[in-house]
């Protein structure tokens, strides 16, 4: 038996050892990462920003599962629908992850016959793109999402998430950002007295949508060769996608012989006139752009579409602005409610998303880049001893202090040196240390400690917390 | 043709109509809900006591993906593997939802070399369990958990562990509460000393873990049928899963002939008795219990477990206080973070799970009952119009509030009636109407009314805004 026992042995380091022992690979799925402390710290800031403007507007809050009913996303997404993470069948529904967080807001309305709210939704939602994750995109990625639901006077809502888009970009201080504002009613007119037939609009603006990442050249030879558009009716949108400016550029287009007689793209632009009525109120216009190449990729906008971008930044040398990339969109989707109900009763709706991921991929390297400390807990002070055998005492100081709402903490061991609590509190960014020694024990103190400037005070037991709170308060 | 058509419509009508038509399901999948913003608010106040809580620890927070490599979730649960959903393999890896945030954690901690932390962790988790959902329980469902991860002396993290479950429990007001604890080196010790062979200590510990369920005699006729343990065998565990007590139960177990001889329970009691008297120091003894007849069912827990239950208010008229379920549970699990290094280096851990479904729905069931009612926004103030034609002026209004930080809403109707605005406050809570009227332009003034007093005054533009603030300021 040893012999043979001996021989397997052999024949197993010949293999190469561990080989046939299953490899178990450390990481995160592809298109995935975790959230360290510091990058939770810069993520709840921009959150909170984001928050705040949304309840400046009055927005309530709602909540849906992270899967839907896989019927529930059927159809609602175009050539993305692909993107979609089904689950499993494991008996029971098909499930996917959602997409976004407008298709479940559409199924939360029909199913409670909500006609009127006005909400916002911060989740996850899920594609299985081929991510560029330096560049901030992801496979699970935040949105934040603002709606407004409901049967209204005309562009009111509809100027109010262009307003919520230019504060929040304000607020956050990116640096410069366009928003581009058009209307897929202005499109569809454009498309029909180009000659493009009814059928093809929608996958004529696909094409159109990727004019932000190609030349008009490749878009127009995908228009004309894949899609078999007619040169002349691709070289007509090439001169229309051209066009951006402000209310003078529709008023232009409101006298275009061609355009003015198409009802869509009239009523289109006539909307349009008023959006930017309403944003010169705001005082917004400055920043927003109607651009008639701006097209966004979603099947079920039927209004006005907008995209907001950043600027390349003007220390960087560049002569005319360049876009980095886009930060928030949106659009009026009037029909997506009416393809839940079971009778089509529709719900016009306006909203807004704004992408987290890349401003938050920003924001992270300014931080990096300025060695700028970030604290990532907000203890206030620390217990800790100066001697030995003093763990007793500093449970029952640290679980006053809990009890009465300080922020402590203390190291876990039973007889921790000085000069390591100390280090915790530099490493850390904790304020104060409250000392208990033996010689304060009888005279009834506790010794206080401010880290920063080792300024050390005696402080009665009694009035301890009242000076934590007072020497921690904000100003 | 006209018969033709005649046939095929009878043909159809016969047919019972829309039958050949799919049709559609509107709901949300099995052991989800949506919330709504009334929920909403609820599940936010909960959030803030937790978070404040843990907070006060001086815990950091950290995220992680919704999925993971299913091989990540392999051999961590047990029994409950059967559990874990799936994704669907559409080329690439294999992914499977997180069970719940503790694998996740200990990956985290392997994969970055983190050997020392203390985060706090809120996130979705996802059972595919057969959910009791009037009880708050759910296939996707919340968690929020704090765990201390290092190498420390003995108990004090553990300690703060049932300290945090105490606070929590305490100032949610949830009633009367119980935290069981036990200690899985205790368990197998005496399932040793009972007869129990090493092999069947998990598949016993399951059982036992069942005694919160079903009665002794059924548990027992598992153990000896089922799992073929000997009758003398489940009898002697029989005797000892009835006690509970605190310190004294601890020192008479310490003394008892058998369990004294056996070096896991020796060691488990020892660390017991010093648990007990941190819990001392901390005050917090009066609401917990060593139970012997605690088990947990996951697999990872090496040394002490707990589970915090809300016991049946005082005012139902129960003689004994009954236990109405599981609120928080948590223990310590040693060997989680090394099953995932590549070298097998330990990672001691001791964490603790808030389970927030079942608080959250016995406090929405209090706010039913009390007809509390909720604000589901913050708006301070509804910018209204007294005439009409004077939509240009409540936009430039409320434009400007906005800018300033208050929080304002506005009807998005370009003439509402005045009592339809002052309605909408009334509904919602508005506290303040600002009232732009054509007299009031013509003074440089804005009508502040107080919706609940029905008080109005004349407030000067450039006041306005302090104005407002000093009004809607909290006490």
């Amino acid at each position: 038996i040893a012999k043979e026992v001996a021989k397997l042995l052999e024949m197993k380091a010949q293999l190469g050892g561990d080989e046939g022992k299953h490899k178990f690979v450390l990481k995160t799925p592809k298109g995935t990462r975790d959230y360290s402390p510091k990058q939770m710290a810069i993520r709840e800031r921009v959150f909170n920003a984001i928050i705040t403007c949304f309840k400046r507007h009055g927005a309530e809050v709602i909540d849906t599962p992270v899967f839907e009913l896989k019927e529930t996303l059927t159809g609602k997404y175009g050539e993305d629908s692909k993107l979609i993470y089904d689950l499993k069948d494991q008996g029971g529904e098909l499930l996917s992850l959602r997409y976004d967080l407008t298709v479940p807001f559409a199924r939360y309305l029909a199913m409670n016959k909500i006609t009127n709210i006005k909400r916002y939704h911060i989740a996850k939602v899920y594609r299985r793109d081929n991510p560029a994750m330096t560049r901030g995109r992801y496979r699970e990625f935040y949105q934040c999402d603002f709606d407004i639901a409901g049967q209204f006077d005309p562009m009111i809502p509809d100027a109010e998430c262009l307003k919520i888009v230019h504060e929040i970009l304000s607020d956050l201080q990116l640096g410069d950002f366009l928003v581009k504002v058009n209307d897929r009613r202005i499109l569809d007119g454009m498309f029909a007295v180009c000659g493009v037939t009814d059928s093809k609009f929608r996958t004529i603006c696909s094409s159109v949508d990727k004019l932000d990442k190609m030349p008009w050249e490749e878009v127009r030879s995908e228009m004309v060769g894949e899609k078999g558009l007619s040169p002349e009716a691709a070289d007509r949108i090439g001169e229309y996608v051209q066009l951006h400016g402000g209310l003078e550029l529709i008023e232009q287009l409101l006298q275009d012989p061609k355009l003015s007689q198409n009802k869509l793209a009239k009523e289109g632009l006539g909307d349009m006139k008023l959006l930017f009525e309403y944003l010169t109120l705001f005082g917004i216009t400055g920043k927003i752009s109607f651009d008639l190449s701006l097209a966004r990729g979603l099947d079920y906008y039927t209004g006005v579409i907008f995209e907001a971008v950043l600027l390349q930044q003007e220390n960087d040398h560049v002569e005319e602005p360049v876009s980095v990339g886009s930060v928030a969109g949106g659009g009026r989707y009037d029909g997506l409610v009416g393809m839940f109900d079971p009778k089509g009763r529709k719900v016009p709706c306006v909203g807004v998303s704004i992408g987290i991921e890349r401003i938050f991929s920003i924001l992270e390297q300014r931080v990096e880049a300025s060695e700028e400390k970030i604290r990532t807990t907000e203890t206030q002070v620390l217990v800790a001893s100066a001697q030995k055998k003093l763990l007793e005492e500093r449970l029952k100081l640290i679980s006053e202090l809990w009890d009465v709402g300080i922020k402590a903490e203390m190291l876990y061991k039973k007889n921790p040196k000085l000069l390591n609590q100390l280090q915790y509190c530099e490493d850390t960014g904790i304020p104060l240390v409250a000392i208990v020694g033996e010689q304060e024990l009888k005279d009834g103190v506790v010794k206080l400690r401010v880290v920063a400037t080792r300024e050390e005070v005696n402080v009665r037991r009694e009035s301890l917390v009242e000076e934590i709170r007072m020497r921690t308060s904000l100003p």
